[in-house]
């Protein structure tokens, strides 16, 4: 990008008034390649535009909070009806309670809702109301998973003395021995076992859950009166419509939901079974924007719509359509690629590319021809993808392998 | 209120649907006078509507995130206009460096800025940082004071094991003596001391901050290359357009926002002294939505319509009438009142009042007259409220100070 881009001029005007130039997954030197903008102007359906102009199909979906389009008009007038009604006030809207009855219709193990803001918030409460109700401490959690940046979940974090970290052994997802041996080590102070989806760690390989493993850790529960608390922030909506582990007939005890719920209104959500009503009522959490009314409105209407289209299985046969494009043109132009995780989620890895920079080049190249890739986190389907757009994104593809040496 | 009421019937709705049918500060079932509305349907102005349809006057303004008015037209076409074009995206749209410049213009320590979603999510932001760029680990937090309800802020919490608080020693707030030999306690590990801009810890009388101890904070933290960290969360730009303690010379070296200053929309700042931009470049924090583009174009056009018309000033006007009102009748009507904080942010206490009886009978009479108080948190006034609504809110009060018994 060029000195002169508005990008460029931006990103010097943030270099002065923010730290590093910009904070957290969306910092472009957290390791993008060159050539990706920093900084958008415009939003609409599948596609993005940087604030020079140019125009991608999205493959990001804002990390995960889009899944029916940017600006979707059903949910932006939804939300814009609730706003000019009330957005806040000294207590919430009716539509608080009819996304709580929406959500408990909707997912099976729920039984209760409670709101908040950030997907953390939602682990965070998860946390609490498991220790609230074993009494208990230890909190085991994947190895390298991803639950927030919150200090107790942001282990790589300079900023976080290690005591913080005390209570929640780590396991490793998929390692039916190993769960099991760490919720032995602690088993009188068990509180709960938090896992993901499946694992979508970055930047490592992703793999999907294997169902023996949710199983065991389903079993492990079962025998310490400990709840299984399943992190759904960033596959909820995408993987199933109900809780992601349902599909095998493992249901959480405690959900964390957050990033689509709303289309990309801010709101996360905790649902849980009957058994932890009691102790979700006695303890205190609570944020001033958690019964904003707008995101609400816009979470019921996402609801809505994804049910009408079946959208897990519309986004894994346009995730699939991509994939196997893909696979295709690596065998074509001759390189050996990996693509994991659910198509809808999907990954691109390169054989023999140990840095990385294989894949990086790949991706500036696709970007160069209007696709927004990422080169080591897994991207996202929406259902405002068409299979045009699917096939329009190949052709940019195609062009990004045909330039790679 | 009536069960046969539309509020009765939403809350018989949510008890089924929600942990002890709401969650949370705004939970009326925590300590609110029988007759207390938990859900509204419309907002507009210094108004509320309740779901039956009763108006009031409001005074706990969203309990703080509402400065310049529900729906404020100005504030609301910069949200939609950024909404247009883009909320969220794989990138920040311009508005996030607008409002970074404007801010480190606004608030004489900061340089920099960061964004978030919470007040809590901006103090957690706050100690991670103090943290790195100490290399130490003890934060001094006020006895009582309220950070927010993550676990290490809430000590009163279940569901939260006492080894979470271990590096938060307290000190009690305008004790000279008593923070000093806190600091002293942990020396050579001190990481910060966060102070909230003067206390203000529900359900206690509320205290302005004594310079003499505003300034003995800043001398230890000097002494100790320890950052001195404000919780401007509650009272941000209301008691002051600069961060809260510069009236009196009193700088932070790190600041923590939210509430107001977007007039609603869900946004935390976490703004910073240049001594502690390397730190706050070399840790990670995040969220799905603290990217949002409505937000900031909110915040910019709520700090243009603070700044015109003197808003602090102007809401302590405001405050001092009703203050001034409330005293006269309760001589008038032989009652013994206190008031304490600043005009702005008022509180009310009777006398001989141990269980907070009195009050909350008067507030549940000011109710029933069209007048939204709170018998135990501190209130908020905003540059929505003219001097007719305190005169109209004062005949409300009026009648309820003479149906006290």
């Amino acid at each position: 990008m060029s000195n002169k881009s508005i990008d460029a001029q931006l990103r010097a005007r943030a270099s002065r008034v923010i730290p590093g130039g910009m904070y957290g997954h969306m910092a472009i030197q957290r390791g993008m390649p060159d050539g990706y903008p920093q900084f958008f102007e415009r939003a609409d359906g599948c596609r993005l535009w940087d604030v020079d102009g140019n125009e991608y199909i999205d493959f990001m979906c804002s990390y995960g909070p889009m899944i029916a389009g940017y600006g979707n008009p059903r949910i932006r007038a939804a939300a814009d009806s609730q706003r000019d009604r009330m957005d806040i006030g000294d207590g919430p809207s009716p539509v608080l309670v009819e996304l709580a009855e929406k959500f408990t219709k909707q997912i099976s193990h729920a039984e209760w809702a409670v709101f908040a803001k950030n997907g953390n918030d939602a682990t965070t409460i998860c946390n609490m109301i498991a220790r609230a109700h074993t009494q208990k401490r230890k909190i085991l959690v994947g190895e390298t998973a991803y639950h927030g940046s919150q200090p107790w979940a942001n282990r790589r974090a300079k900023g976080t003395p290690p005591e913080e970290h005390v209570h929640y052994p780590t396991y490793r997802f998929n390692d039916v021995e190993d769960v099991r041996r760490v919720a032995k080590d602690v088993q009188s102070d068990l509180a709960g076992i938090v896992v993901s989806a499946y694992k979508h760690d970055v930047p490592n390989t992703q793999e999907l859950v294997d169902p023996v493993f949710a199983r065991e850790v389903r079993r492990i529960c079962d025998a310490e009166s400990a709840p299984l608390i399943l992190d759904d922030v960033r596959g909820g909506l995408r993987l199933s419509l109900d809780a992601s582990w349902s599909e095998f007939g493992v249901q959480p005890d405690l959900s964390a939901w957050g990033k689509a719920i709303a289309n990309g209104e801010p709101l996360a959500a905790v649902l849980g079974s009957e058994a932890y009503r009691e102790a979700a009522s006695g303890i205190f959490y609570t944020g001033s924007f958690w019964y904003q009314g707008a995101p609400f409105a816009a979470a019921i209407e996402t609801l809505n719509l994804l049910n009408e289209v079946d959208a897990p299985t519309r986004m894994e046969q346009l995730g699939q359509q991509f994939r196997d494009g893909l696979y295709e043109q690596a065998q074509r132009h001759g390189f050996g690629i990996h693509q994991s995780g659910p198509p809808q989620m999907p990954m691109i890895e390169f054989e023999d590319d140990p840095k990385k920079t294989k894949v990086a080049t790949f991706c500036a190249n696709a970007l160069r021809h209007g696709v927004y890739l990422h080169p080591w986190h897994n991207m996202f389907l929406s259902i405002a993808h068409t299979e045009k757009d699917i096939e329009q994104a190949l052709e940019g593809t195609d062009n990004a392998f045909s330039k790679l040496l």
